[in-house]
C-alpha cells in the first residue's frame, strides 16, 4: 500500500509543506526514516533528527519552525504523536483485512456456518457444527474444530488451534500457534501407582476483545467452562489451566502460568512468569509482579511480589536485608560472642 | 451424540425415577444443568440445586429422597460421582475415535506402513520408514518425520511435530502443537567467540500411556536416547532437553523445564514452572514444589522447595523469617546499640 | 543412508582394522552399540566396553592395542572423538538436505522470489514479495508472510511461522512451530479501564547464524525492529519482546522471557527460565544463572543470580545464611532475652 502526502493529510487532518506527491509506504522512527517511510517529530528533543532524516514524509507540529535545511516533506497537524497513532491504527486495519473469500484449499464442513465477509485461508479446517461471525478471518493453516462459536471481526491468525467447543466472542485476536480447549492436566492416581485420566469433557469461553498470544494454551474444563472474561488480553506462552476464570480487562505478561480452578479478577495487572496455585481466589485489580509465585488468595487492589508472594513493599524491605544478609550474621555472631564473654 | 435415560441408566446400571425418554447431549455441573445436559448429585451440599437445576437427567444416590419439587429426571445409583465418571470415560471415548480412514489430502509416504483402524486427517504427513500402530489417530495438520515408530492406540493432536527417529508407544496422546524431537540445544564455543553446532543425531523415545501436553517440547538426544517412561504425563509448555530421562509414572506440571542429561526417578511429582539444572540425577518418589529451582542431585522420598531449592519443611522456616527480617534486623541493630553504649 | 568401513576411514583419513565392507547407518554411545551402529572409543575409561559392543564399526587411537577379543571393526584415526564429531557434521549435513524442489502441494505467491537450490515443503507457504536465498529448506507446513527477506542456506523447519517484514539472514536455523514476527503486547489503559492497541508495525531482523529453538516466540516491534545479532542461539520456549536487541553471539537457555525494548551485549551467557524486565541495558560477556529476575541495568562482566537478581557470589553467600535463618533468628531471640534480663 502506498499513500501519498495529500492522502496522508486528508487522513490526519494536517495540511501538507512540500512534495504533495511524495510516497510512502512503512513508517519509521524519524531517527531511521528511509526513502518512503513515513515519520514524525513529536518530542523536541528529536529535532536534529528532522534536518538529517531520509524519510519521506514527516508529521510535525503546526507551529514547527524549521532551522535550517531538510529534505522530507513535512505534514503540519495539531498533534504529531496522536496523528501518527492514527495512521499507525489505519495501517494496521487495511493491512490485517483480506478480501474477504474461502480458499479452494481449506476444509470447510458442510455442517459449518460461515457469516458474510469471513476470509478463510489455505489449509484452514472448520469442523461440523462451527459458526464463524461476520468479517471474521481465518488465515492458512488454522484448524478450528466442531461445535465452535466464533462472534464477528475476530482474528485467528496462522497455525492457532481452536478445539471442539470453544466458544470466542467478537473483536478478539489469537494469535499464532496458539491453543485454545486441549484437555486440561486431570490425572487421578490409582491403586497401581499409575494415574487414570479424568476426563475433561467442558470448554473454553472467550468474551469479546480477547487478545491471546503466540504459543499460549488455554485448557477446556474438566466440567463446565474455563472462561475468559472481556477485554483481557494474554501475551506468549502463558499456560491457563482447566476451569479457570479470569476477570474483564486483566492484562498478564508472558510466560506466566495459571494452575486449575483459580479464579481472577478484573482490572488485574499480572507480570510475566508469574505462577499461580490452582484452586485460588485473586481479587479486582491486583498487581502481581513479574516472577512472583502465588499459593493463596489474594485481596482486591493488593500489590504483591516474591515466592512465595507477599505485600510488595514488605518483600521489599525484607529482600534489602537478604542482601545484607552475611554482614548482619556477622554482627550477630559478634554480638553473641561478646555477650558470652561478659 | 444424544442419550436418553434409559440407555444412560443402562450404562451405569440405574433405575430411571421420571421421563425415560428424556435425552442428553452433553454434562453438567449441577448449578450449571440446562436443557439437554446431565448432571449428578455426589455432595449433599449441592441437594437445593436439585429443585432448581435445569438439567435434563440428574444422577442420584439410590436412597435420595425429594422434600421439594423438581424437573430433572432421575436417574437412581449406588454411587452418583462414580456413575457420572463412567459416562464420561465413555463419552470421551465416543467423541475422539473417528472411523478410520486416511485422507485423500494426507501425505503418507509409500515407505511408510500403517496397521488397521488408523485414522490420517487432511494434510497429515506421514514420512518414509515410519511405522504406525493400530488404531492411531493421527489428526489433521499433524507432521510425522522418517523413521518414526508409533505403538498401538496412540492419538496425535492437530500441529503436534514428531521428528525423525522418534518412538512413541502404545495408548499415548500427545496434544496440540507439541514437538518430539526436535534438535537439543548443544553448542560448542570456538576460537573466535562464536559457537559450533553439536550435531544433535540421537532420538526421543516415549513408553506407553505417556501423554504430552499442548506447546511441549521434547529434545532429541545427541547421541543416544532422550528417554520418557511409562505413565509420564507432561503438562503443556514443558521444556525436556536432550538425553534427559524420566522414570515411570512421574507426573509434571506446566511451564517446567529439564535441562540436558538429567535424570528423574520413577513416581516423581514436579510443580509448575520448576527448572532443574543439566547432569542432575532425582531420586524416586520425589516431590517438587512449583516453581522451585534444582541445583544438585536430590535423595528418594525427599520433598523440596526454594530457588536454589532444599527441604520442604526448613525452606518454609526459613521463609517466615524472611517475611519479618526488617524486625528482626531492627531488633538486632538496637541489641548493638545498646551493647555497645553499656 | 548406509556407510561403509572404508569410506569412513576416508572421511576421517583414518585405516580400517577389520572388515572394510562393514556397514554401518546410525550413530551410537560404546556402552549402547548395535548391529549397523558406528561407535567411537576416547576415553580410556570406556574400553572394557569395547570387548562388548555391538557396534559394527568403532573408532579407536592409532595406538590402541586390544588386550581381549572383540568383534566390532576398528577405524585408526589421530583423534576419535574429533574423527567422531566430524561424522557427525557430515550426517547431519547430508541429513538436512533435501533435493531442491518445490511441492505442488506449498503455496507460492506470484511475487515472491526464490533462489537456486531452494527446498518448499508441502502445504507451505510463501507470501508476496518474499526473497528466498540460495540453498534454503522451507519445510512442509511453514508459513511465511509477505514482504520476508531469508538469507542463503537458512532452513526453517515444519510449522514455524514467519510473519510479514521479517528479516531473517544467512545460515539460520529456525526449528518448529517458533513464531518469529508477532504481534508485540502493546496496550494503552484508556478512560473506560479497558485497552486500546497500540499497533505493531515494526518488524523482526535476525543475523546471520541465527539458531531459534522449537516454540519460541519473537515480537515484532512497535516501531522500528526487533534485533537478533550475528551468532545467537535462542533454545526452545523463549519469549523475545517488541524492540528487544540481542548482541551477537549470546547464548539464551529454554523458557527466558526478555521484556519489551530491553537491549542485551555481545557474548553473554543467560541460563534457562531467566526473566528480564523491559527497557533495560544488559552489557556484553554477562553471565546470568538460570531462573533469575533482573530488574536493573547490568554491567559488562557481571555474573548475577537471584530475584531480584544482584552479584552471584554475594546472593550464594546471602542464601547460605537464608537456609539457617531458624537458627540465626533463635540466636538473636536469645540474645535479646539475655540482654533484657540483665
Amino acid at each position: 500500500m502506498k499513500f501519498n502526502a495529500t492522502q496522508i493529510a486528508e487522513l490526519v487532518s494536517g495540511t501538507v509543506d512540500g512534495d504533495p506527491k511524495a510516497e510512502v509506504s512503512k513508517l519509521s522512527k524519524i531517527e531511521e526514516g528511509t526513502k518512503g517511510s513515513l515519520s514524525f517529530l513529536a518530542n523536541p528533543k528529536y529535532t536534529p533528527f528532522l534536518y538529517s532524516t531520509a524519510a519521506t514524509i514527516t508529521l510535525v507540529s503546526d507551529d514547527f519552525v524549521a532551522e535550517k535545511d531538510y529534505k522530507t516533506t513535512l505534514v503540519r497537524v495539531a498533534d504529531p504523536y496522536e496523528a501518527f497513532s492514527k495512521l499507525l491504527n489505519h495501517y494496521n486495519k487495511i493491512k490485517h483485512v483480506p478480501t474477504p473469500s474461502v480458499s479452494e484449499k481449506a476444509f470447510v464442513s458442510e455442517d459449518a456456518s460461515c457469516s458474510d465477509g469471513v476470509s478463510i485461508g489455505d489449509n484452514a479446517h472448520i469442523g461440523a457444527h462451527t459458526t464463524i461471525g461476520k468479517n471474521c478471518v481465518i488465515q492458512p493453516q488454522v484448524f478450528i474444530g466442531e461445535n465452535v462459536t466464533i462472534g464477528d471481526n475476530t482474528i485467528i491468525h496462522v497455525g492457532a488451534r481452536i478445539i471442539d467447543d470453544t466458544v470466542i466472542g467478537s473483536d478478539c485476536v489469537i494469535q499464532n500457534n496458539a491453543v485454545i480447549g486441549a484437555d486440561g492436566f486431570g490425572w487421578a492416581p490409582n491403586e497401581s501407582g499409575s494415574y487414570d485420566k479424568v476426563p475433561q469433557t467442558g470448554n473454553v469461553v472467550l468474551g469479546n476483545h480477547v487478545d491471546i498470544g503466540a504459543n499460549t494454551t488455554i485448557d477446556r474444563a474438566t466440567l463446565g467452562s474455563t472462561r475468559i472474561g472481556d477485554g483481557v488480553k494474554l501475551d506468549n506462552l502463558i499456560q491457563i489451566g482447566h476451569n479457570v476464570e479470569i476477570g474483564a480487562h486483566t492484562v498478564i505478561a508472558a510466560q506466566t502460568g495459571i494452575a486449575g480452578s483459580t479464579k481472577i479478577g478484573t482490572h488485574c495487572q499480572i507480570g510475566g512468569q508469574v505462577g499461580i496455585s490452582g484452586h485460588l481466589t485473586i481479587g479486582n485489580r491486583v498487581g502481581i509482579q513479574a516472577k512472583s509465585g502465588i499459593l493463596k488468595n489474594i485481596k482486591d487492589d493488593s500489590k504483591i511480589m516474591g515466592y512465595p508472594a507477599f505485600d510488595y513493599t514488605a518483600f521489599n524491605k525484607s529482600y534489602v536485608h537478604f542482601r545484607n544478609l552475611h554482614t548482619h550474621i556477622t554482627d550477630l555472631q559478634s554480638l553473641k560472642k561478646k555477650l558470652n564473654h561478659d
